[in-house]
């Protein structure tokens, strides 16, 4: 009986954890999108989470740590579209690139690639980030080279930045309209350059 | 007699005013490029600098005013290149942008892009920086249309994107190499693609 107790409560206390990590993970994405990764303090995680920071410290030994499994939500892989035309695909990735540019997460990136300047943790996570977005636009390249709709010495990373490039100076640079029409208009003049 | 050493006392005060700011703005500027934006705070610059906070609130009412200030000096326009035919002057300005986003003042910009998502002061300066990079350019292609070389419908800002963006991907984003080879190609085919 006693073991059979003990268990129990083992699992709940094991829910009960399980949900206070995810208030802290919550929080902290809240957080970071708030304020970008210089705002988010442990302090201010334990604030409004109402988790002590003790608590926290238990999971994530460091700040550092607790960021990294924060920011890992952004290293979604975008899905890779089938339309049997690479020009096609690379026009859907392209403008669900930019849509996804301008959704709140979108502020946290900045704040990534600052601190990629400085912690080779970060630059790590920045590095994963980029390629789950590139992924797919490689995936979609390599697969119109195997069809031939692209000559085959095409260097898929060049073409990559021929349209990531400037969807994401105009998000983050220049700051002008970041619309469908300019990114179908982007993946055009890039296919037609290469 | 009074008056004439009080007018030379005086000159001697502007003068160490003048050191002072110099010495204050050149330890925010180095701080600036080694640990970004959100690593400088008016208690460091004091006691790198040597002079005294009070000193500094004089002369910059806010830590915010500081750095506005001490970033400032990365609004360096750069020359215009004339070598008689815009795909070289475009040439010239690519490989100049790319060369300069290796020097150790390029690790600022992200932290001021970081800024810029939430600050308005610093939004501000994030787009003179901007603008100021990108007016070369401009300029070289507004050129290129009266000479005829370029279509006069041409919009010169996306013709920029499609420079630009690959460039600053790679610096940032990508984190790829970022040689002159590179921005030769980026603009051999963004001229193509217009």
């Amino acid at each position: 009986m006693k073991r059979r107790r003990t268990r129990a409560s083992g699992q709940h206390t094991d829910e009960r954890v399980e949900k206070s990590k995810k208030v802290v993970l919550a929080t902290t994405y809240r957080l970071l999108t708030k304020s970008g990764l210089s705002g988010v303090s442990v302090d201010e995680v334990s604030r409004r989470s109402g988790v002590a920071k003790t608590t926290i410290y238990r999971h994530w030994p460091s700040r550092e740590s607790l960021l990294l499994d924060a920011c890992s939500q952004l290293r979604t892989k975008p899905a890779l579209p089938d339309t049997g035309k690479v020009g096609t695909d690379l026009e859907v990735l392209a403008c669900g690139a930019a849509k996804r540019l301008q959704e709140p997460w979108s502020t946290v990136m900045p704040s990534i690639i600052d601190a990629a300047e400085r912690d080779k943790h970060l630059a790590l996570l920045q590095s994963q980030i980029h390629a789950q977005m590139r992924g797919a636009f490689i995936a979609a390249i390599e697969r119109g080279q195997e069809r031939g709709e692209l000559p085959g010495s095409q260097d898929a990373r060049e073409l990559v930045a021929s349209i990531l490039g400037p969807i994401l100076y105009r998000r983050f640079f220049s700051r002008e309209p970041l619309n469908e029409e300019f990114a179908k208009n982007v993946v055009a003049r890039a296919l037609q350059a290469f």
